[in-house]
């Protein structure tokens, strides 16, 4: 059972001396003072595999947008909010960072021009220009100094064929896909249901809590990372 | 101090057998099922407003947007998403309604199409149409039955001039204005600073708690309350 396999674990340390950086929660994209636009995203995910991973050995970062949960013990958090203050804190620690497990549900555009006061309006309708924003993972995943990257994909449809469309357009080592348009898991609920792809590899993980899957997902990712790193070659390919 | 402000309203009873709806918290206007806009709010002033009227012995009900805050005790709590969810619960409670205290801080705007499933966009830039939601406390303001009605407004520049404005324009009471330009207050802090209109008169008060704010505005939106009720022509006109 679980708590059996988080036992064995923490005494198999799994990522001892591993240093891993892991996203969490939604980013918000400022429209002016007052308004924004965000993702739906309770960050529990991510902050339940910064725990597994710390319980594995590794010394974790969390990089967390604006979520209402507690900062893990022994567990650095380093607090951003946009999109481009994430993988500005991202960057900062390549070179540091063996494994990089981007959890959040990072906003894929923002407005083009906040503006500093807030907004008057009075017509019944407004235009808002949205610009793409950098993408978080892919953007680690291209680096020079890259680490072994995980993205997570939510999708409400065809999740397993966008899941592997973006396994390989943002060159990630593995992918963890869930499909966010089930009532009973993910977003705020504390269960979640996931596949995960890696290469030519599937494995699903039927709905359990998140702390438990964090701890299955950590094993997963320890037991590939550490294939990564005994055949580097035949991961880059 | 606040401590014997507090029991003196409590012994006062200021609001006995006053039914207050309060409404509180952002709301969340969907983008799609994944994405939406939203307000910086936490709630926090709402839900102290809505214990300090409770502790006043009034008959609370609170419609809540999402927020991370518990249920205050004694209190009806109803939680809503969207701004129309907001002005329906709101709706629903007019008869049963002396006070309406808007304390939310409501989209004014919403996506004019959201989509069923998440939007896959590929472009450097999108544009978004955004549709005016109702005007909540303007629309209770107007309404038949309407109860006395205390607006909010969170400005970040000629606080005192829009929120005048807004008190005419919305046919309000009294209003409530706050500048959230500041960092010191508002917003996810416990503190807050605000000054009240109604009339020709204003009360300004300076930076405080939330708590101890909302102990002192329900003295004064109770003591308005009073003469609005010994005088409901004069307020009328």
């Amino acid at each position: 059972d679980i708590a059996e396999r988080a036992a064995s674990l923490f005494e198999s340390g799994s990522l001892t001396g591993a240093r891993v950086v892991i996203t969490a929660g939604p980013t918000r994209e400022a429209i002016d003072p007052v308004r924004y636009i965000s993702n739906h995203s309770s960050g529990k995910m991510g902050y339940a595999l910064a725990e597994a991973a710390r319980d594995a050995g590794a010394q974790v970062t969390l990089i967390s947008g604006p979520v209402n949960l507690p900062a893990p013990e022994r567990v650095q958090v380093i607090d951003v909010v946009s999109a481009r203050d994430m993988l500005e804190a991202s960057l900062a620690r390549m070179g540091h960072c063996d494994i990089f497990i981007a959890s959040a549900a990072v906003a894929d555009y923002r407005p083009l021009s906040p503006e500093a006061q807030k907004i008057k309006k009075s017509g019944e309708t407004v235009e808002l220009t949205l610009i793409k924003n950098p993408d978080v993972v892919a953007t680690i995943a291209a680096h020079e100094q890259r680490p072994f990257t995980v993205g997570f994909a939510a999708e409400t449809q065809d999740v397993d064929s966008y899941a592997r469309g973006k396994l390989v357009a943002k060159k990630l080592d593995m992918i963890v896909a869930n499909d966010v348009s089930r009532n009973d898991i993910g977003f705020n609920s504390d269960m979640n249901a996931v596949s995960v792809f890696w290469n030519e590899n599937q494995q699903s993980f039927a709905p359990r809590s998140k702390t438990g899957l964090a701890i299955e997902l950590i094993e997963l990712i320890a037991h590939r990372y550490q294939h990564y790193n005994d055949n580097p070659r035949s991961e880059a390919e």
